[in-house]
């Protein structure tokens, strides 16, 4: 942990009563997840002593405000990690996969959003409501942070494996526009802009598709194909068999967050024209016996999700509007009529959120905690 | 078979060369399958004598062209079926449960696209590439068309179940608003004509529903939230155990077109901001060991399959690209890591024209074909 003297005080040199605390750096904080990440440390109690924003050199010097202060983003360099206790890396793959070490070298703990390093066995993948032990053991200094398609679904299926012993998951994603960052963002908008209002359009092949080049010209898309009016079965890139690289995240890491090292598990990962929060259709099957109503209740006492299940009354969860909130949201609990010991769920969270930010700063703030017990 | 002297002459009187054809009735002329229908029987080699065009005494009296000829509408009436040889009906259940046991009482063999009869033990549910025997055994003068759901998938998997036994099934489907006929399809464009060009939208929880309700106040919705920038798990009426209407006609139809009674099926159906196409993640489970060469080799050799498979190349079927076509696409073709005997698909099909029009257009050419050669 950081000298009080040296990183103790604000950006600004005010006093804050954070002495003591342990430093903070955002890096990637001006992206989509880095955005979200200054307004959740803003939201939750503080923990933190200096919080340094970094980013690339394009945004260094924009001036961002979190906890109410505005701080200067500085460039991303080996010298802003020293005196760091906790490095949050919210930037691609092969950002963090260079720079996260460095970090380490330097004595932070880097908690990564990236995938650079989640299937490293040296590298612990975390879900503070699942498997908050595993922050502790750590031979890298780097804990990742699980993709968002699959954290989106892992607070639920922590409580009933719990309780039951999850054997096998056939999952369908409905994947927001952001997941992509905020190009994808940008994106989507640009392309709604363009179709919105044009009542002709998405009743011939290609339709969309020529409206967009009309208008949106060679503009590059992160998609592989419109997203608006449309959806996308592709996300990431191709791996062997057919299978893309986030349907093989939502496999591999499901099964070392949960600690299954045989779990079953199909995934079919598909972008849908929805700015931010993923859902999953989620087929789960047990080792032991499972009513809807056990399920229901073990979803209900399960601290971070919310049951929104009575279809009748429109009560199920939908992006719309479970965007923003912290929560995983679980509705169209089904007992399978023809699969024994399985159960149907719709799950809905925000990707921004629980599935990125919100989840990067509850496992740094275990590791704060530890700092500061220590 | 009509009399040629009485129903030989096109709707004007004037002769076509279609004396001694069978008259069909296209009953629901004016709504979203009515209108393609129409397209459709244009489009297809013509082996009608008169076609009459029937709907609701709102759209009575309407002119509407077909075959590249104008046709007036009739009111929906006994007399509208008399010596008529085949009805189609692509409106709601409870008319299609009214009325098409009338048009067979007076000599026509209704095709209907509603949900009335389906599972109607004596009432054959056909599919023409799966099934087509099955049209001939109809004691009620009954066929149905299935579900446009169920339809999307099963001539691929129809082709699949010939050369390896289909034994279980896992489905999540992203369908389009037309699937809820022409109001859907109004709603999606009314909200899409909000939400396009707000930057701003889909990032608080209920800020698209907020935006709908003041610009589009309380117009009614077909849909039980929004639509545009969300996907909404709810398709139909609420079953036993929390089961959609929808969800379950996946499975019920699904055994009874393969003739599968013990088929294992479930199903979770979600409407996205799609026009028209209905898309779905299929999980296939064999009887027989399958590789997906094999499975792909099958399909590329299914009459009305057509096979994107090149993830690498942006190859996979979307609804963007595949609306208005007659095929069913099918790609992302993977084999089960963890699954034995299992093949991942998705599959993308107009709702509208495979899913609805066209199989219909194909059965009553079934019995038209029976009709003549009698």
């Amino acid at each position: 942990m950081s000298e009080p003297t040296t990183h103790g005080a604000g950006q600004d040199g005010r006093r804050t009563g954070r002495e003591g605390r342990p430093t903070l750096a955002v890096v990637g904080a001006t992206g989509a997840v880095g955005t979200v990440m200054l307004g959740i440390l803003s939201q939750r109690e503080d923990v933190w002593g200096e919080i340094r924003l970094v980013a690339s050199a394009r945004s260094a010097g924009t001036r961002l405000r979190v906890r109410g202060e505005e701080v200067v983003v500085q460039e991303l360099a080996a010298e802003v990690f020293d005196g760091v206790d906790v490095a949050m890396f919210d930037v691609p793959d092969e950002v963090s996969a260079q720079w996260a070490p460095v970090a380490a070298a330097r004595g932070a703990v880097v908690v990564d959003n990236s995938g650079a390093f989640r299937m490293d066995p040296d590298v612990p993948l975390v879900v503070p409501e699942v498997n908050p032990a595993q922050a502790r053991n750590r031979p890298r200094g780097i804990i990742s942070n699980p993709n968002c398609t699959t954290l989106t679904m892992m607070d639920a299926l922590g409580a009933l494996h719990h309780g039951w012993g999850l054997t096998a998951l056939v999952v369908a994603s409905y994947q927001a526009a952001s997941g992509a960052g905020q190009p994808g963002v940008d994106r989507l908008y640009d392309e709604l802009a363009v179709v919105g209002g044009d009542r002709s359009l998405g009743q011939r092949s290609g339709d969309v598709r020529g409206a967009l080049e009309d208008k949106l010209g060679s503009a590059p898309s992160p998609f592989p194909a419109p997203l608006a009016l449309n959806v996308v079965p592709w996300a990431g890139s191709l791996r062997d068999g057919g299978w893309s690289s986030e349907e093989l995240k939502v496999r591999d890491e499901s099964r070392k967050i949960l600690g299954i090292p045989d779990l079953k598990v199909s995934a079919t990962c598909v972008r849908v024209p929805v700015v931010t929060t993923h859902s999953l259709a989620v087929h789960a099957t047990f080792q032991r016996s499972i009513t809807v109503a056990e399920a229901r209740q073990a979803l209900v006492e399960a601290p971070s999700v919310v049951v929104l299940d009575d279809p009748e009354q429109g009560d199920f969860p939908t992006p719309a509007d479970v965007v923003g909130a912290d929560p995983t949201f679980v509705g169209r609990l089904r007992q399978s009529k023809d699969f024994p010991d399985t159960i149907e769920l719709f799950v809905c969270g925000d990707n921004l959120r629980k599935g990125a930010a919100l989840n990067t700063a509850q496992i740094a703030e275990l590791v704060a905690a530890e700092l500061t017990d220590a």
